[in-house]
Order: C-alpha cells, then structure tokens, then sequence
C-alpha cells in the first residue's frame, strides 16, 4: 500500500516524545529548540545511500536502526550528550511494510539514545537517508581532532575490524557459523555508539574519532589536525574471537586497520592522566585497548613485532 | 577531472566565513556552535533529489543557488534569523568542474542571507541534495502555523504562479520572450527567501508560512493546525506581468493557488495590528496583497465575482 507524504508523516515519524528543549517539533516550517543553558550546540550530518552504503533490500528496520546509530557516533566522538535528530528520508516509494519497518528501527535506536526525532524532510526518489543529529557539550570540553599531544598514550574502545568482516560475509566472500554470523550481523546493523565513553573522556581524554573510514584513517585524521605522528603495535589491536575464527592474520589486521564501520572511539590520553583513566575503566566498566603512542612527525606507523608494517594501498575509505 | 573527498571539500566548501557563534566548522566529528543567549534555535531540512526537483543536467550553480534559497525560506516564515547551514552533498562523480559551480553558488546565497556552511556529508550516489538550515528567534515570537484566528486578513508576498509557470517554460510547455523567461528562470532558480519580511512580522503577525506546495496547500496548512478556515478572492491574487501574457486567466489562477515553488510567504495579521501593519510597509517598502480573510469552520475556499471557485483537483505538491 503507497500514503501519502503527510499521513506519512503523521502515521510514521511524528512521534511524541517527553524530549528536552523540543519547545516545537514536526509539522512547521521549522523546528524551535532551545539549547542548554550555558552548553554549546554540536551538530554532524551524515547521508547513507541504497547500494552504496547499505544493501538496497536490506530489512528497513536494520537500515533505520544503522543510520541512527552511525550518526549518534559522531557526537560520541565530541563527548556531546544527544539531544535532537533529523531526518531526510528519499525513497522510490512510500509502501506502508517499508514504511513501518523503517519507523520502528528508528525509534528503537533514538529512544536507546534518548535523541528525539524533531523535523526532516521525505522525497521521492532513489533510496538514501540523511540524518543530522544535534547534541549538547561544556564549551572547552569537547574532544577535537586537534587535541592530541606527543606522549599521548592511544586507546580504542572494543574490537576493530568488525565492520569490514561482516561486509565480506554479507558479500558472501566468507561462510561463517550461526553464531558469528549474529555477531558480525549486529556488529553491522547495530553498532553502538560508545556515548557513555566519549562522555566521560571528556573529563580527562586528549583528542578523539569514531573510527568510520578504518583505524589508519580515522587516527590520521587526528595526527594532522594536531601536527603531530602515531604509531601503533599490530599485536595490540583488539579483534574479536570471529573475525579470529573467520580468516588469516594478515586479514584480520588489514580489516582492523583499514576496514570501515566499526564505530569504536579511537582517542587519546595524556600520560599525567593514565592512573584517573584506569579507574574510571574500572569503575564504568570502560571496554578500550590502549594501542600505541602519539608521537613527533606526521602520519600513522603500525608496528609488528618491532618492524613497521607498510600500511596496505587503501588506507581508509575515500567516497570517491 | 575526479577529486577525492578530503581534497573536494577543503578545496570547494571549507570556506571560513567570519560566522557568529561558530566555535568549531567544517572538519571534525562535529560542528560546535552556541546559539546566541536567550534566543531559541529554529532548524529545517529540505532534500532536493535530481530528476525530481530539478532537472539532473541543471547548471549546478543554479542548482546550488536555489537549494539555499528554497531552504533559508523555512527560516523566513518562521521569522528566524539565519546563522549556519549543513548540506549533504551526494552526487555520481566528483566532476572539478561541476563542483567549483556548484559551490560557486552555494556561497553566493549563503552570503546574500548571512548563514555560513558549519559541517555535511559528501557521498556517492543519484545526485541528491540535503540541506539543513539553522536560525534563531526570540521565544514566542517564531510565526507559527497554529497562531491564525478568525478575522485575520491573509496577505502573500510578491507574486504567485511564477514558479509553476517557470516549470512549465523549462518543460517546453511554453514559449516566451527573452525578458519574460529571464524573469522565470530567476524566480524558479533564485527565488528570494523572504527573510527581512518575516523578521518584520514577528512584531505584528499570526501565523505564517512560505508557498512552496502551492498557496491551497499551504494556506491549507495554517487552517488545519489553527483549527480555522480561509476564504480568498481569485481576483486579488498577485500574478505576474510574465504570467498574465503567458496564458488565459485561468492557467494563470490555477498557477497562482496550486502551483509550486514560489517561496513567497503566505501569512495572517489580525484586524487591530493592521494599521501597524500599513506603516511597516510603507517604511520598509514591504510588497505584499490581501487576498482574504480568516473565517470559522476548515479549509480553503476561493471565490471569483462572489462565487466560490472550486479548487482544482490536484491541490498542492505530495511527494508520492
């Protein structure tokens, strides 16, 4: 069955939620919001397109479900509490399955992240979502790239290399048992956004990413915007027992420092800061791996048993 | 010549503009912004598709120009004051070319209004544009939809019609001289949000929206959510001289009350503040026609020489 855009939007997205700040939601020109008092706003828009970021015929609950969480990351990457969310909805068609199966994973993601949905927009035409979501930091507390300092000692949060193996079984280049296979399948569809942790690094934490485009990438990216270099050891890199079970060695290390979509925070500490760290891990509980150091010069270097590495040809997703 | 994505947007949208209230731009996880004290902030996403909202091989200067535009008149008919905007940019390739017109245009509109590119997303996929922009307005005085009351007169902006009838030239529907077809081409593609309007109307006006689904439809809207009517006259509707030669009079009427993208605002003033009203537009040489008054009971009814004219079937733009 095809609905029309406002029953659409009244049946499927215009949820009332007891959202903070919301003071007008859907169904205006614009949406009116009021800030936090003395907190700043931060704001990270991400687009997944049909057939390039996620599978066309995925189920539309687990699309939903992904593109909530994969935004949410970004302000977990800032240390930002979530507030509010967006969302830009194209698609061929408004069929009321779709329609319904998109709605719930979506409200299952915002309401586990207590982000509400607050305004958008639904078009016709090929399939891709884009979602901004918005939350609230303390000025000066935000983890920026540009934070890092030589001596910084460098963590990430859970296991690297997830994403890129689940995308290999999804491509069917790889058979895995029913219980990897569910693993890989919610490390995919479900990544979660490590907001907890990026809150609480704001408290002694240096700079910090989500690691969306692959480890090398994504650590890159802080070493440039703080002028400063990495190196890491590939025997410290955190995978997990299926990826382990999945493939070879060499696999599981070029999918953890190149392969996309995990979602785990890849930060900083400084070393004055290391035994504050170690309690709050024990105390919250704080799953990360410390993985080597930042360093003078520029670039990322991954070390293996003592030799550098050569980081492989495609060092991080590049959209074009 | 194809450009990767770090290059492409430090070379065509990292564009420091000296913002107010942006601590942190484009190139980190997030955008960081404070939202000026006391002031609420109002924000709308619009997602033009290519093929759809306008033609795929349009001059991507045109495009981006229009994109701007057509999403800052959000802000206008909330009476919002324009500070940043976000765009998803998703497009087949990275063409230099197309990209420098397309930013080209970008910042010529964002300049024009004062709203700085804060933060996005680029990605590959069926050329699609998604913007969000961000505003601010004092608490209790955005012209929301719900504010109509019996006895308002309803006024527009400019004129109607021009956008449908634009749409209808690039369509080769019709035919037209040089000047008449620049005329429509710059309604269609830079139609001019009517900001400085809706900031005047906070101080005097109900409610407010842009014509973007055509005045049925929008004016529609306003009676809905103000639980009212509206009764205009088709002999005052505002059409253009390109338009009143263009076609008989009724194309042009049903232009005028169905057609789409004119951006004009399309707001309501109650009978005391109507005086004030007069003087604002003759200080501010503020262009816009009564063309009708709120009553009680729901809907849009149009009458011509006192009798009620029925409204077209298609009644305003629905997605799907």
């Amino acid at each position: 069955m095809s609905v029309g855009e406002f029953q659409l939007i009244q049946e499927y997205f215009a949820k009332e939620l007891s959202a903070f700040g919301v003071n007008l939601g859907i169904g205006d020109d614009c949406a009116l919001l009021t800030v936090p008092e003395g907190r700043q706003l931060a704001v990270s828009m991400d687009t997944l397109v049909g057939g390039v970021h996620f599978p066309k015929n995925a189920d539309p609950e687990l699309i939903a479900e992904r593109a909530v969480r994969v935004c949410v990351s970004d302000l977990a990457a800032m240390g930002a509490e979530p507030l509010w969310f967006t969302l830009g909805l194209t698609m061929p068609s408004s069929e009321s399955n779709w329609l319904s199966g998109f709605s719930r994973g979506l409200f299952k993601a915002a309401s586990e992240y207590n982000i509400s949905l607050v305004g958008g927009d639904t078009t016709s035409g090929p399939l891709a979502i884009t979602l901004q979501v918005h939350g609230s930091v303390l000025p000066d507390k935000a983890l920026q790239r540009c934070n890092a300092r030589v001596g910084d000692v460098i963590f990430v949060t859970g296991n690297l290399g997830d994403g890129a193996a689940a995308l290999a079984v999804i491509k069917k280049e790889f058979e895995v048992g029913k219980s990897a296979f569910a693993y890989l399948m919610s490390r995919y569809y479900t990544p979660k956004a490590r907001i907890r942790e990026g809150q609480l690094l704001t408290k002694i934490g240096h700079a910090a990413i989500d690691v969306s485009d692959g480890l090398l990438a994504d650590l890159g990216h802080i070493c440039k915007a703080s002028g400063v270099a990495a190196v890491i050891e590939a025997e410290r890199l955190p995978i997990s027992d299926p990826v382990k079970k999945l493939c070879d060695p060499d696999t599981a290390m070029t999918w953890a420092l190149t392969g996309g979509d995990d979602y785990e925070l890849c930060f900083t500490i400084p070393p004055s800061r290391l035994r504050v760290f170690e309690d709050l891990q024990a105390k919250y509980n704080f799953d990360c791996t410390a993985i080597g150091e930042i360093v003078s010069g520029d670039g990322v270097s991954c070390l293996s048993e003592g030799r550098v590495v050569l980081p492989p040809k495609s060092a991080g997703y590049e959209h074009f």
